[in-house]
């Protein structure tokens, strides 16, 4: 290191006195996790310097995410900016979409079926009100479960369906349980209507495709059950994942989840499947069974003796998360998925890396048959794939800690061969709604989409983040409550505090005018200070959020406190010192708008979504748009102008800017008589109004001048009828070739003048019928 | 921690395996910061947890800041913006502000006499002129150091300056060294002015004003040595201060450089160094002289044997940054300040901590009588009142060291009579400009205010985050042309990642849409990682800024190989990843616009000044300039549409919409062979300059037209001119009106066969020569 001073002192003969090698009054405390390899907390070590590998189990996509998979999503949000932004580890966070999967391929084929069946039918027959019994009847049954005392259960809706069941079936009232009484109630109902329709002959399409739609969950099943083998087009697997994927990326950016650094989907890793499953084969911890499927021997592994290269022995284990749970079979089972047989097991613990697929279902090539990867599998390939042979943090819910995670880790164990693949395992708790499990049967089954109609993002992850992320979290109004109560007293403090600042500058006087730092002013600070040491303490311990809030929550009322002081005494550099910090930290966990780009140490404030937000302000994002539309715009002229089409196009094209493209975008465009439009931003809603209204006149006149027209057509034709039929009418005795009279009815020849005149009459009355032919003409070309 | 694992594991008797604590791969480096109080990098150990105490010697405001400042103030913000948004301390920033100071209290004076002399000045009366040349010979003489060679020091400006000279004063030729050449040409020529006016009797006020203007500089001293103890009004000390500290903060906010934490101000802490120095004398190490002032005892400090509560014991030490420049006279003069005089010092090393005020000096009352601070003991009175008995760190420029920050830490250490005070002593290297020390006399003197007339924010402390931090450092031309260099290399990198995902997301692909993680994707994620530590490892290293930056530039040339491989085999993701990480490091550097710290994990580039105020940012002004755009060209296109105009005249628009209009916007269409043209947002600067650049290949290609239709010109014009010549050589007897030749040279009459002949062939030439005229019209109009 070259350096001034350095070689001022190798000049000097003089010697520097002893320094002191600091002795801290305050230790830093080091991070714990809590780690559910271990049930307890301990120091987190990764195994890279800095950087952290970090896979993540996301989402099967199928139907709607749930507040369920927000609270999971969120949280490990919250730990992941908490790592990288608060504790500036390099964090490489990987997430995968599960979209091949026994649910997805149910449900697709359910959709596709009963779309099918919807095609297919023409009218209300009784073929159909028949099936639709049939898929009922074969519901019910299946929902039934003679073990639960029956009464209790009883289906209690309405007389009516009591009395149409003790019609056709004494037993049916007695089975109906476990079945969500909305899909009961509606197929019900649709058949009571549909047979109404029949007797009193209304069978028109419509009807028929009401009774399918009120029956679609019923149909679904019953259908697959006999179609299934017929389905061979395996994108409509892809295409429902695609959507449901789509959704949750949505729901995710919304909830303000940050995109992960690397996503993988499994249909995308299927040959690498393959080859992993044959390493394990290899290893001798799988083996493939004579009907097309592979299977982890679970025996073969589970205490299987090892060597490592320095001569250590040790041993594998097969449920390393929860051993007490090895040989659940309900858990086991629901874990093989609702397609499978895993008849040809080994043992009853064994589950499928992959799957002989049957008809009906998505099949890839593989050394065993045509088959897809059993559920665990891809887990333990696509993070091998991104992040090697090992990882510091693998995370979930709760719920997939047995069988998935603790069957991901043997097969990545016996795939590498190791003794311990992931060192931190870190669950997220189940959440539960006032108390309840959230089930749709129960009513309380909340989608995100609905959840961000009654609370902002926001407030979801204030209450979230009011959790520790490894407990169980009851959502409860109440709870919600509490949390726009702490967030009001935020923005409280947030305006105070701005408006102090912004009213100090308008004086001119600067922040540090005068020498303002006394005994209250230390104080405060050191109270800052020892919220910044304890609220670190609180996220060392394997990030204790809830005590991390508390603290910034009594921070703030002690300053309040302060405040309290009256503006003239207060030195507003300590307190706007305070507020840029909690403002920092709340930024830090996610609560702000936007993506914080451009706030600064002296920024104070949530900031605000909309575009004027000096936060969420990005130019790309704020002009692309807008450019975009100049751009496609000048795109289609220049296409025009090549083409040489005629200017009218072009008068459309413009047209359509103002009408359709701008629109959405706020832009409104006032075309002036000098040819220079008027630009206006405006509120994008106000605007579709507008356009909307305009377009209503426009449709009114449309329909005003068709009216008029539909009048004018009859006038003319009265008229027009009028000259033809007195064409007809004349009644005389000879003709010429043109058809002039020549003589009367008498037969007496008509004089000159009358001569002329008729022929006059008869020239006016020929242009009128061939005004009135050519006008008939174009109507009917125009219709 | 009521944990739903926990509790399950307390159900089971099975029981996990052992759990294998991590060995790190890799450890994470750990920060060590080059130490004056060592002259060695030490191991960073904050006193308490993670909280920095932190003072940083600020201005004395009496003149412009220079480029010396901007390093010095510049690099401590990339240190403190390291330790807080890369390492995450929780620092406490202190800054002084010394408005106490002899050169103020001079400045301050001689700009109120010279000012007094102004308003009192009414002509150009021979006492001004005489007393300018008075001050003038004073000035000079004030500058003599008779020990330097006289020839070599002669000055030579120009005849007349010579001349002069040796019409007054042999001697004023001998004399005139070591004073600004400037400052002796404007006394003097306003001089010779002067005289030439009084002679020819134009002796109006203001060509006395002139004369007082030129010769300010040397007035100042001249009348303060008359005048100073008739200054009563302390008022404008203080307004000089106030104004070059407004100065000082407006240039650090155009560097970029955050706010302290606390800012103090030396004139608000008077009472408290008064108590301060008392104690001082109470604990034995400083005296007061009869006359008013107290000094610091350094020989009853420096060895006094002292003794720990715990009983150990240690020894006073003074100069302990720079023991070797203990007794250097220059050094410790220079501290003093040229107000004082010291003659009542104990030993020549004891040094003021209160000043007895003379007349014309600020004064505040003391138990010493009225005087003021010394310069030292604001900052360990200020530290004091803020930081406490201790700091982490203590920073200031190298030329601080002594005796500045060896008798502040002496004072401290004899009043909290501790052993050290201070931690961690960071000095920032000098800055010199093309290997010369900057300085007014050699012109390379350069005010913040015109550095930033050249380069850019973003480019200066881009030159400086290249140095280290603590290394004396060259300013060179050629060291900008570098940086220069550096930042177009990210810039085009942002332009092209960002590009490259407008891209993909416009094409409605998602960014993770297909499996393309292969080999070239993790190595380039492993070099990421690689660069990750690296850069940590630099930081850590007393912040190797160099080293840091190196590893930037060399992840994304790595980067663009990978980006070389073609769009369509390009993962983006791992892209943005890498663009993401360097965005993110950029800004934490304080390379970037705003004030940015949490800049979000997907934000690419160095976001721009304007929109990133969060006062300025408003819709309206971001957006409408492009919408006139968009609507201006919407307006010419269907103003051609509606005249029918040809479609090139509407090419010609789209063509001006790309090449002019967007220019000055920042906005690039690339247009593409499929019609749809590509946007992006760029540089303005840049774009104008590729325009620049293609207008002039266009106007080199109009040129080489130009050339050819010259060319074309001449030989159509000889054609023609053989034409119009053939018309003229015609010679015939006579001639019809048409010019027709009727008859031969001879006057016989021409044949038929000859006059149609000759007829035909005159319509000919006519033809051409009409031709010839026309073209010959089109040309003028042309010009």
């Amino acid at each position: 290191m070259s350096n001034s001073l350095s070689t001022t002192a190798e000049k000097g003969k003089a010697k520097q006195p002893d320094w002191i090698t600091p002795v801290p009054r305050a230790r830093e405390p080091v991070l714990k996790v809590y780690n559910s390899m271990t049930k307890a907390k301990n120091d987190f070590v990764p195994m890279n310097g800095r950087l952290v590998k970090w896979y993540n189990c996301g989402p099967t996509v199928y139907d709607a995410a749930h507040l369920g998979h927000a609270r999971n999503y969120v949280t490990q949000d919250i730990i992941r900016r908490i790592l990288v932004d608060y504790f500036g580890y390099d964090v490489h966070f990987v997430i995968n979409v599960t979209d091949i999967d026994d649910k997805i391929i149910q449900r697709a084929r359910y959709n596709y079926l009963v779309s099918r069946l919807q095609e297919q039918t023409q009218a209300l027959t009784s073929i159909i009100i028949s099936n639709v019994e049939k898929a009922f009847t074969s519901y019910l049954h299946s929902k039934l479960e003679p073990s639960l005392p029956i009464i209790s259960n009883r289906v209690k809706t309405d007389a009516a369906w009591t009395k149409a069941c003790s019609e056709r079936d004494e037993n049916l009232l007695m089975m109906s349980f476990h079945a969500p009484i909305e899909i009961q109630n509606s197929a019900f109902e649709g058949l009571l209507n549909a047979k109404k329709d029949q007797v009193e002959n209304r069978i028109d399409q419509p009807r028929a495709h009401a009774l399918i739609s009120s029956a679609v969950d019923i149909l679904g099943p019953w259908l697959d059950n006999q179609y299934k083998s017929e389905i061979t087009d395996h994108s409509i697997f892809r295409s429902l994942a695609a959507y449901w994927e789509d959704q949750f990326m949505a729901d995710m950016a919304s909830l303000r989840v940050q995109p992960p650094d690397t996503l993988t989907r499994v249909t995308e890793y299927v040959p690498e499947i393959v080859a992993y499953v044959e390493r394990i084969i290899k290893n001798g911890y799988a083996y493939s069974t004579g009907d097309g499927s592979v299977y982890f021997d679970t025996r073969a592994f589970d205490g299987a003796k090892r060597s490592s290269g320095d001569g250590t022995d040790w041993t594998h284990a097969y449920a390393k998360l929860m051993p007490w749970n090895k040989g659940n079979k309900e858990l086991l089972e629901e874990g093989e998925g609702a397609l499978s047989s895993g008849s040809s097991k080994r043992s009853a613990a064994d589950f499928a890396l992959w799957k002989a697929s049957k008809p009906g279902e998505p099949a890839w090539p593989s050394p065993w048959g045509p088959g897809r990867p059993g559920w665990h599998i891809e887990c333990s390939v696509m993070a091998t794939e991104i992040l090697g042979d090992n990882m510091d943090i693998h995370s979930g819910g709760v719920d997939l800690a047995f069988p998935h995670h603790d069957n991901e880790l043997a097969q990545s164990e016996a795939y590498h061969d190791c003794q311990q693949w992931v060192n931190y395992f870190l669950h997220t708790g189940h959440l539960h709604i006032e108390g309840l499990k959230m089930s749709k049967s129960l009513k309380n089954f909340i989608t995100i989409e609905d959840a961000l109609k009654l609370y902002t993002a926001r407030q979801l992850r204030l209450v979230f983040l009011g959790q520790l992320w490894s407990a169980k979290m009851d959502f409860r109004e109440s709870a919600l409550a509490e949390t726009k109560t702490i967030e009001t007293m935020f923005d409280n403090f947030f305006s105070i505090v701005k408006a102090l600042i912004t009213e100090s500058k308008s004086k001119g006087v600067p922040l540090d005018s005068r020498h303002h730092y006394e005994d209250a002013e230390r104080e405060l600070t050191g109270f800052l200070h020892q919220t910044q040491h304890a609220f670190r303490t609180a996220l060392c311990d394997s990030f204790n959020t809830p005590e991390a809030l508390a603290r910034l929550v009594q921070l703030v009322s002690r300053t309040n406190v302060y405040l309290s002081r009256g503006r003239t005494s207060v030195n507003i550099r300590v307190v706007q010192n305070v507020a840029a910090w909690v403002t920092k930290m709340l930024r830090m966990f996610g609560l702000a708008e936007g993506s914080a780009v451009n706030a600064g140490p002296a920024y104070i404030g949530w900031g605000s979504a909309t575009t004027d937000d000096p936060e969420s302000f990005d130019r790309e994002a704020v002009l692309l748009p807008y450019l975009r539309v100049l751009s496609t715009f000048r795109d289609d002229v220049r296409r025009l102008a090549i083409s040489q089409a005629p200017a009218r196009d072009i008068l459309v094209l413009s047209d359509r800017l103002r009408d359709v493209d701008l629109v959405p975008l706020g832009v409104a465009l006032d075309d002036q008589e000098d040819g220079r439009a008027l630009v206006k931003l405006v509120d994008p809603e106000t605007l579709q109004r507008a356009r909307e209204e305009k377009a209503a006149i426009v449709a009114e006149k449309a329909a005003k001048k068709a009216a008029q027209a539909e009048a004018d057509l009859a006038k003319k034709r009265a008229k027009l009828d009028g000259a033809v039929s007195r064409l007809m009418r004349w009644s005389y005795g000879s003709w010429n070739e043109d058809g002039i009279p020549l003589t009367d009815g008498t037969g007496v020849e008509l004089n000159k003048s009358r001569g002329k005149k008729l022929t006059k009459e008869w020239e006016i009355q020929k242009k009128l019928h061939t005004e009135w032919e050519e006008w008939v003409k174009t109507q009917a070309a125009n219709r």
